[in-house]
């Protein structure tokens, strides 16, 4: 029989996939070396090594530089997650959307928030706190810090017509991201803004962007109960 | 000034995205022809793929097979969570791992989980109910339902000293999985399993893994108030 004749790396990427799901290379081991590979399905190295990269971005195998390639033996789930922002969130769901600006100071900022920025000390920033409305319904509560030392031009935003996530995102991109997914139970003024129970269960994201090692935002949004994240493959 | 030399995509990357985040490249822009930027910048048109490849993925800009690249004019963030078992979330923090079966039955499976699974019907399948612990306290409470069809074996595999998560991940490799993070309010009952307060905020982590369209398992996970879920660039 002869080999069969692969050309393209997301057909070899299947292929070396069924194998690790029918147990052929089973959890743990050793794959055969990227130019056996090729020479057994009739393919080009780069191709091979195309394939190879695809699985171990999916978290299914794990490339060493002398050592091979091996299949994980505790594959993880590598999840990615789209996180858009409020506006479109609300939209993808057919709700209309709307927006509240809730408070706006310049103030110092907390410790926690000057320690997720990777700031030695607190300093004066512009905090913005607004509602996301779906449906003039509250979707999501955000309390926003805004570094005026990286950002200067936000302090003369009018941040009652435009949310200063999506004022950023137009005019400051951002290279690099925290981000922490967590639970907390409402406050009762979270709860108020937010529309639900004292003591409701709020999905909590937190994220800080920088560019470069300069911090731009740390935001904290609340969401009331009924939200999720989803994705899969 | 003759053209800089650039091989690598890595370094073309970077070079594109300081374009991206200087404004040269603005929010929404059409970017270079891959041929174009290939000349500008003495390197392979192939390199200037790989480079717009990584760049695609990372969210910020979009590829189109006739229209070119263009600037994310609303870049997500687009995160990747890497989801480890119990067993090494628990290591990583430098704890000891336990774990302990709190109930195993045969069961019809409630039509959320046979409508996860996408089966038309609720089936009678294998429910292992357990906690992982941190030094020796509650660190997650499991609810999981395996498809006996899919995996029968499971009926043997003796529950109490390994956990069903473990013995599948080494014997029954997954192609697709459906992931969803939640948060929700402890029942007395999840209270008293995860030694929390009655309505405390737990962080609820729903997987269903898949080989092929053949449903494996689909399970829900409770964390305390305490467990985030972070990661970053």
């Amino acid at each position: 029989m002869s080999a069969p004749q692969i050309t393209g790396w997301r057909a070899l990427r299947e292929v070396i996939h069924g194998r690790i799901l029918s147990g052929t290379y089973p959890p743990g081991a050793r794959l055969p070396r990227d130019a056996d590979l090729a020479g057994e399905l009739g393919c080009a190295r780069t191709t091979v090594q195309r394939a190879m990269r695809a699985l171990a971005d999916e978290g299914l195998v794990e490339r060493k530089r002398k050592g091979g390639t091996r299949v994980l033996a505790r594959p993880v789930t590598r999840a990615t997650f789209d996180i858009p922002v409020a506006r479109e969130e609300v939209e993808a769901t057919g709700r209309a959307y709307g927006y509240q600006l809730v408070a706006r100071e310049i103030a110092e900022t907390p410790h926690s928030v000057a320690a997720a920025m990777g700031l030695p000390a607190p300093q004066r920033m512009l905090r913005a706190q607004a509602l996301h409305l779906a449906d003039r319904r509250p979707f999501m509560y955000e309390d926003r810090w805004i570094n005026l030392v990286t950002v200067p031009e936000i302090a003369h935003v009018d941040l009652t017509a435009e949310s200063a996530n999506e004022w950023l995102l137009a005019h400051r991109p951002y290279s690099r991201y925290t981000l922490r997914f967590s639970a907390a139970n409402a406050t009762p003024e979270q709860a108020g803004l937010l529309g639900t129970q004292d003591g409701a269960a709020l999905f909590v994201i937190e994220r800080c962007t920088f560019l470069g090692l300069a911090p731009i935002t740390c935001v904290t949004a609340l969401a009331p109960p009924g939200y999720a994240l989803t994705t899969g493959t």
